[in-house]
């Protein structure tokens, strides 16, 4: 999407450098700084220390990381020993993000047919840019197919603005381009739909930010609320609908997204606001029938205990916000349980948060 | 309660000085300031910038603005004019404090009976203090009605530590002493029952961090969770209770409170945990049948814009969070219905969020 009126994708790769790039999403909103990722290591923190974020984005960064890998594997004794080790490192890196596993995996599969640690590394290089341009058309194909949705609240409206509220971002800084949950929203606002998201700001990591950022910078209508305030504003009338992203689906619908997601889900049930998850089928868990099998990651206590903004002068500054010594637990995901999603919104079509529906559509 | 070992109150008078003394609330927990206020104005700034906060404490404050206005009035044409003015001045400060509007008449109430101006001064000087010392004793009395039910938890669990999840601060520091939602939590913690506080940061002002610190100051176990943490430590099992505080209570049992408590509310609903809602009876209206027709304060969109935290150099620091002229719309109460609380905690005993349990506790 556009970013000061140019167009950006969030990663690409550089034959130049032989290094992809992408942009340090920790400074966002703040800053965009491009940085160059030259091997597995690399690959494996920024992917676990959030330089990158959102489901798509770390399954198309983890590809480029198992083509490093390949790369590397040329010095090493064991060469496969070498690639299934820096597998298991990408993978360790963000335990709950189900297409970090299936980009490994798709990238070790795409290897294991060729013998030649030379052609390994092209058919990886290949694989792994692929994957980003599929990542591109499934957002795609995700915003046409929650088009209608929000093109139907408008009708119902007669024209009046649909208020649209999500959490966290799934917007195209989360993926490559478009989205999941703002695809539909970006598509919708093109379109001349009148349209305005709450954006919630979602703590601990504040992603609420970055998603007021890319609407801004495209230009769709956005107001920042506290994670606290969506009850309230869905009691009032003020929402029509929600969507979200997520970072793991199970098979009978449960899904599991950013922490605070399942708190939203059941005050729109409670106020009989459509609640809707957009998602790319690699986020679909084939192996796990419920959410409530899920382990939920923690992550660092930091995140609670302080937080990075700019000074009256414009520097970026880390400040603590808790007593010292405060003991802080931080959950990253929640699940919400498919009774109380309206919909999936897929790049396949729109289905029920249920097993018949899902197999149904993917046809598994 | 304590602070360094130190029994502290959060507002007394100094005589020598003709001031209120309270502490700035804007700099907890980072650095405990002593303030003086002299005259009226002085304490309708410090209670609608919240250097003061907690419903019973603003009614002291407001009781003690009140007092000032009494020994303004002397020098006014029109004495009984500029009391009025004063009063309303008070009372637009935190529009959504039903204790402060009863603080506030109750000392006009007093001073109408008495003709002379200096009697005027002497009576309410009386009654900010009265005022003051019954809420002490309410406090108390909460907490004494609070505790069995803590108790009977601790006794359910045989003795495992009971896990009580509260959000903002209805503590001492909102209070004169003990708090409301706190005081049964010291009380039980006092008595050796053993508890553990899930402290909600409370976005946008993070009031959580003000409740880590009274806790932690009392020695009571406590861990600072986000906002949106909630909902899963409910689903998994890790919160046996949750008791808040609340700004005004209308006559059904609707809780009117920080923005947030209904999110809660409806997740304690939902995962069969109580839901307790501790609060003097001063915070009820017994004007308002419902907590549907209470208009919710917006407040400063700076409050989520910026953040204060503590540099590592040790330094109080603003910082910006959000893209430069992001649109944020600031809530700061929502209303939860009378059907997700369990019970409602008062110093006259604990009785169900219903018109008829109330009038019979309270004899109205």
């Amino acid at each position: 999407m556009k970013v000061n009126g140019k167009a950006l994708q969030t990663i690409w790769f550089e034959d130049a450098q032989n290094a992809v790039c992408t942009f340090d999403q920790r400074l966002l909103p703040h800053q965009l700084k491009v940085v160059a990722l030259r091997n597995t290591d690399e690959v494996a923190t920024a992917i676990s220390e959030m330089w990158l974020r959102g489901a798509p984005l770390i399954g198309a960064a983890a590809a480029y990381g198992m083509y490093f890998a390949a790369c590397e594997a040329h010095n090493q004794p064991d060469a496969a020993a070498y690639i299934a080790a820096k597998a298991a490192q990408l993978i360790a890196t963000r335990p709950t993000a189900i297409n970090l596993i299936w980009a490994v995996r798709r990238l070790q599969k795409a290897m294991q047919n060729h013998a030649l640690a030379a052609d390994k590394v092209v058919c990886a290089k290949a694989e792994a840019a692929q994957i980003v341009t599929e990542d591109i058309q499934i957002c795609k194909q995700i915003g046409a197919h929650g088009l209608p949705i929000i093109e139907a609240l408008s009708q119902q409206k007669q024209g009046a603005t649909v208020n649209i509220l999500t959490h966290c971002n799934a917007g195209w800084v989360a993926c490559v381009d478009w989205g999941t949950a703002t695809s539909p929203i970006y598509q919708a606002h093109d379109k001349g739909i009148k349209i305005h998201v709450w954006v919630d700001e979602t703590r601990p990591r504040n992603q609420g930010a970055i998603t007021a950022w890319e609407l801004g910078q495209h230009g769709v209508p956005h107001t920042v609320i506290t994670d606290n305030a969506g009850g309230l504003l869905m009691q009032r009338g003020m929402v029509d609908m929600c969507i979200v992203g997520t970072d793991r689906t199970t098979l009978n619908g449960d899904v599991c997204n950013k922490i605070g997601t399942y708190l939203k889900a059941l005050a729109a049930h409670e106020n009989k606001i459509p609640f809707y998850v957009a998602l790319p089928s690699t986020t679909i868990d084939w192996e796990l029938s419920s959410g409530s099998d899920i382990a939920i990651e923690t992550r660092s206590a930091r995140e609670l205990t302080h937080i990075q903004g700019v000074t009256a002068s414009g520097e970026l500054q880390e400040v603590r916000i808790l007593p010292e010594n405060t003991a802080v637990l931080n959950y990253g995901f929640d699940v919400t349980p498919a009774r109380y999603i309206t919909a999936l919104i897929t790049e396949r079509g729109v289905c029920a948060a249920k097993e018949t529906a899902i197999r149904q559509l993917f046809g598994q």
